[in-house]
């Protein structure tokens, strides 16, 4: 573990003013949670200075391979930090991902009690599919308008009876939460976001690069009919 | 290094039928290049088997940091096999990004050595972004049909004229060549080919399940009009 997989970006003097981003990670986390909104912030650290930290609940690697398939092809990523010595941040990204149903495990477990603690000072909480699930758990988006993945929103919906669930929604936005449906909507709602925070024209920019055709409309949420939910 | 970040998947016997899957890998690499395509074959893998190889020119750490932005923020991943010790394969998916520019560095001159000499064991090819452009210049596309990244699309496609460069597509077919255009299109081709190799509804249900709406005309291209390819 000497190279870490994952390399934070360092940066110069003139670039203090850059967002602090950080990404939360748990084992059986879905990979295109993490990498879809993750290679839009590559994409716009080109042309806007960002920095990346990842944390989880030790340094080991975290593997996306969830138990319930354990012939199943994973992935896993090198931790820059643990919740217990996390650098300032101004994003935390929470990513979803079958692994959010271990709830009595160690990982899922620290993974609440660190969004609980470190949500008073973010300037911005994002969350891709069941990562919401997390964050409703910590109790930060009680009384707050949010959703989730579609197939699992009746079961994550329940976690947390507190939170307004939104069915129909591409990604909700309250205040500074920013909540997102399944699994490829964290692409969305980290373009809604761009868009909010840099401009349109540079959320824009990123998706036209990528060839990605935004989702602009967040109520334009086709899974909420497909899985039986209106 | 001992534990490397991304965990080829160890099949049990009676899983011997399993589509073995290389992912090609260079420095500056687009990360979505890589990892939408995988991780829709991370969830084909929960019910069709397969096994997962990460092949560079080195096993040191292939970084996505282009020199071109040096401040920006970045992912690497750690192969598990390097081009001259490659284990079989009947799959090989070659990922783009700025990465495919520096034609003279070993790991590009490498990479193109690479799939020229393994293409005729493959069973497929398929191609995200630019890296269409390292297959062409493998010669392994002479006379074939083919597409690339939009806005690359002139400066890709003469790097090799006996291709035959479609510039309106969101992926090509033609024979086991499957070429997709920009970055997000990677996740339509390889949907497009779960449909092909495993049938409509298997893909239609990992698209369902990540809550992506697949593109499912290959023709659907809004990006070759913004890029004045029409």
């Amino acid at each position: 573990m000497s190279v870490p997989p994952l390399q934070p970006h360092t940066p110069t003097p003139d670039q203090e003013v850059s967002l602090r981003i950080g990404v939360l990670l748990f084992p059986g986390f879905q990979v295109l949670d993490v990498f879809g909104p993750l290679d839009c912030l590559n994409v716009l650290s080109r042309t806007h200075p960002l920095t990346l930290s990842l944390l989880s609940h030790t340094l080991d690697p975290v593997t996306s391979k969830v138990h319930s398939y354990p012939a199943s092809i994973a992935q896993s990523i090198l931790p820059t930090h643990t919740f217990s010595n996390p650098p300032p941040l101004d994003v935390l990204l929470v990513p979803g991902g079958l692994g959010t149903r271990l709830l009595d495990s160690d990982p899922i477990t620290s993974s609440i009690a660190f969004i609980r603690s470190v949500y008073p000072s973010l300037r911005y909480l994002i969350t891709v599919c069941t990562g919401s699930g997390l964050a409703a758990r910590a109790g930060i988006l009680d009384g707050r308008r949010a959703t989730t993945n579609k197939r699992a929103f009746r079961e994550i919906s329940v976690w947390r009876s507190e939170v307004e669930w939104v069915a129909k929604a591409r990604w909700v936005v309250d205040g500074n939460l920013w909540t997102s449906s399944g699994v490829s909507s964290g692409i969305d709602v980290i373009l809604a976001w761009i868009g909010n925070v840099f401009g349109e024209a540079v959320a824009r920019g990123v998706a036209d690069g990528m060839e990605y055709r935004m989702v602009s409309d967040e109520g334009d949420d086709p899974f909420a009919t497909l899985y039986g939910l209106e």
